[in-house]
């Protein structure tokens, strides 16, 4: 037995979410319907709206609505310093450590060439452009410590070596809170080769 | 630092979703406008299908999207033996279960008189008429074993009591599969009281 070909849309096209599986899904599609057709109908809409305004920064290439986004607007910010980053979450986590007042670029993945992802595809070649143009002191890599973030970071710092700007990567190590008996053993020997005198 | 303001609003959209919370809300707007924006697309217009077009069926009260669902319209079904049940879900559960070819009734809730919730607002009103109309044979009360869903079994089978109807209600005992250890008190207490001679 099936539920009405509406309901087994809306349960289908649900499993597009991340985490939703069929019993989630079938959970969702009835709670909805029994009791928040407003919030359903609210849903539908945000959804259309965000699909079809938000597209990527022309500058940084997060997402935004406006040609320009807030951040690289933000006169207030320190344009002399870009963090590369692969993803808008990625900004986000940054932004909300209130420890950073530079820009972003965003490069919306990381080298991948097994999936045909090359420097273009991740904006870098704009990216590079960027840096020539627009003067820029610093260029602080953020890439995730993965292999692709370390190839991605590898390939850029490559790139930017030979135009006189300063490229930095962030530091790796044992986290603030997290136990040494705990802590993995390429995360130790980051730790370990990253050692700073003590003053 | 917020995100542009359709994303924002997407994020807050998504939390009218069961069992998503902030962090969920902000991964899965993040993973519909990176990698599928169709996906968002489709979903969109389900939602906007589903509230539009799903009502109650004027005879059970299941979801459809007909005047009468398709399992009251099946001739197949025996129409003497109606089930109460207390959501949509329910009926997928007995259907599932293979073991069942009468038809339903869908509270659609339960009795709950601190909510203001009493017999009309769960439709009592009409299924007794049906009951009488339809010289229905046997109303089998498959509410939840709830003091909630109890209490409506109780109210219903006292209703029905002079109508000339058979009322039952389904078993409540250990379930197949289940071990006596990990059983609550008052389930095998039901199970207990709800014995059957060995033939």
């Amino acid at each position: 037995m099936k539920f009405s070909p509406a309901l087994q849309e809306l349960m289908e096209a649900l499993r597009c979410l991340p985490g939703v599986g069929p019993k989630s899904a079938q959970r969702m599609t009835l709670y909805l319907l029994e009791r928040d057709r407003e919030g359903a109908t609210v849903l539908s809409r945000a959804l259309q709206a965000a699909v079809e305004r938000v597209d990527h920064c022309s500058r940084c290439r997060n997402f935004t609505e406006l040609d320009i986004c807030e951040i690289c607007e933000d006169p207030r910010r320190d344009a002399s310093t870009v963090c590369v980053v692969e993803t808008p979450a990625d900004v986000l986590a940054v932004e909300q450590s209130g420890s950073y007042r530079g820009l972003y670029f965003v490069l919306m993945g990381h080298l991948s060439p097994i999936d045909g992802i090359g420097p273009a595809e991740i904006g870098l070649d704009k990216f590079h452009r960027r840096v020539i143009d627009e003067g820029i002191d610093e260029v602080i890599l953020a890439t995730n410590p993965t292999v692709e973030g370390e190839a991605t970071a590898y390939y850029l710092s490559d790139v930017l070596h030979n135009e006189g700007v300063k490229v930095s990567r962030i530091a790796h190590g044992v986290p603030l809170g997290g136990e040494l008996e705990y802590v993995d053993g390429s995360t130790l020997a980051h730790a370990f080769s990253g050692r700073r005198p003590v003053e």
